[in-house]
């Protein structure tokens, strides 16, 4: 099993790259190869555009690379989302895509070509730290991610799927509705988490998303954690999981209660699509 | 000349209540109604939906109201533009409809049912302070609201206007795509601006918005004011006006320069759909 890391968004910090190496050491399973595009910095990004893609190609072509995990979120992704899918080698359809974040636009739009890809932790996620996740969660976030690419563990995944799911970052979501990459939701339970927003903007993105005919499709919404809460003032007066029932009522979406996903190292992996575990 | 005002996001400040009052006594050219809905407060809103809902399809439906005045922005009112739109009578279509921000959710949906709609400056921007912009520019955000509403006064206009046009704040735009107030914008020059958000997210939603197969029938994008853009870490990059070029000529969109509109007092009415001057 051989796994290749590149950043097409933000560029992965040396250390987390040293740790999740040491700990693929540690497991013997698999080889890691981190590309050095993963390290480059260029304003925003892990380089420029052309960078990006040509590291993300370059792996997607290797017939010798087996998963293709994406270091980190941010944001980025979508910039050269469109551009990775043209003209795809059957390379690219033999391997498993891994990311979560801004990685969705990619987890979307490969889907949405007949690419097999799962929602779960990145490397980055090694050096999470904040709350009560110390590093030690970081690695079991790492350990969960490997032990779903090597050896499909189901234990690695959101344990209450019970059909076909994809998850997303609600503003992820919101971004890529309308664009090339907006996969069919029909039947699909859709898991949405959220990050550093203010409640006034995950209720203004739940208008958006449910509004979407395609959205509505949607088996079930199921709600992962909203986490960093920056505050609202004043108050909004209601909680995320208010907001989200609530544009699910008014959408007609069947609710489907809380969802063990989010921007943290608890954070669980989930396969796009039929799943069977 | 009688103009209602009513709140459907965000409370009015009492003070600036009594300044823009003061205004309208001392010009003696039009009768200024504030609906008692716009000092209500509920969380983060002018009331309780239905409160708001109900105040905005009174001026609506009162043919003595010539003009409808949206206190302020903020947040909310994409929670009741679609029931404020249900069964119109005539008397709501016989008035014109202003304001800006948060209010881009209305005037979106009123154009598209055919009303007469602008974006413009609005009551609570007589308190607007900040940078260069003190109580006097306030003051004179206000007449030029007043001398397009009242007047048709062709210097409150965006000078550059050449045919038909709209204007929205960005993210309001971007979250109203593929929802049902979204208006046709085949042919139309449109105009956008932003305020208090970083350049990453500015790119997003720049991505989002010219991705819309809707959009990319716009005549031109024409980029208004950016105003406190928050801080990127590390630093974006590119600035906005480089942004906004990048993704027109990525989508195909013709770039048609800057526009005199935003987040502050200078900001210019642009009525939506044709307008000769």
């Amino acid at each position: 099993m051989r796994i290749a890391v590149v950043a097409p968004s933000c560029p992965l910090k040396p250390e987390a790259a040293e740790r999740v190496q040491a700990i693929v050491e540690e497991r013997g399973d698999c080889e890691l190869v981190i590309h050095p595009q993963c390290f480059l910095s260029h304003g925003h990004f892990a380089g420029p555009d052309e960078a990006r893609l040509s590291a993300l190609r370059e792996v997607m072509t290797d017939p010798s690379v087996d998963a293709v995990w994406f270091a980190r979120g941010g944001y980025g992704s979508n910039r050269i989302a469109e551009a990775a899918l043209a003209d795809l080698p059957e390379a690219a359809r033999q391997k498993t895509y891994m990311g979560y974040s801004d990685a969705g636009f990619l987890l979307a739009g490969f889907y949405k070509a007949g690419l097999d890809v799962a929602w779960g932790p990145m490397p980055q996620d090694v050096v999470r730290s904040g709350g009560d996740h110390g590093v030690e969660n970081g690695v079991a976030a790492i350990n969960r991610a490997l032990d779903w690419l090597v050896r499909r563990d189901a234990s690695a995944l959101e344990q209450s799927l019970a059909g076909p799911a994809m998850a997303f970052n609600l503003t992820v979501l919101s971004s890529l509705l309308g664009t090339s990459l907006e996969p069919d939701f029909g039947g699909v339970d859709l898991l949405i988490e959220e990050v550093s927003e203010q409640l006034y903007r995950v209720d203004r993105t739940m208008f958006h998303v449910t509004s979407s005919p395609n959205v509505r499709k949607a088996a079930h919404i199921r709600l992962g954690r909203v986490s960093d809460i920056l505050a609202n003032d004043p108050e909004f007066g209601r909680d995320e999981a208010a907001i989200v029932q609530d544009w699910c009522l008014r959408s007609g979406i069947a609710y489907g209660g809380r969802a063990d996903i989010g921007h943290d190292t608890r954070n669980r992996v989930v396969p796009f699509g039929v799943r069977l575990r």
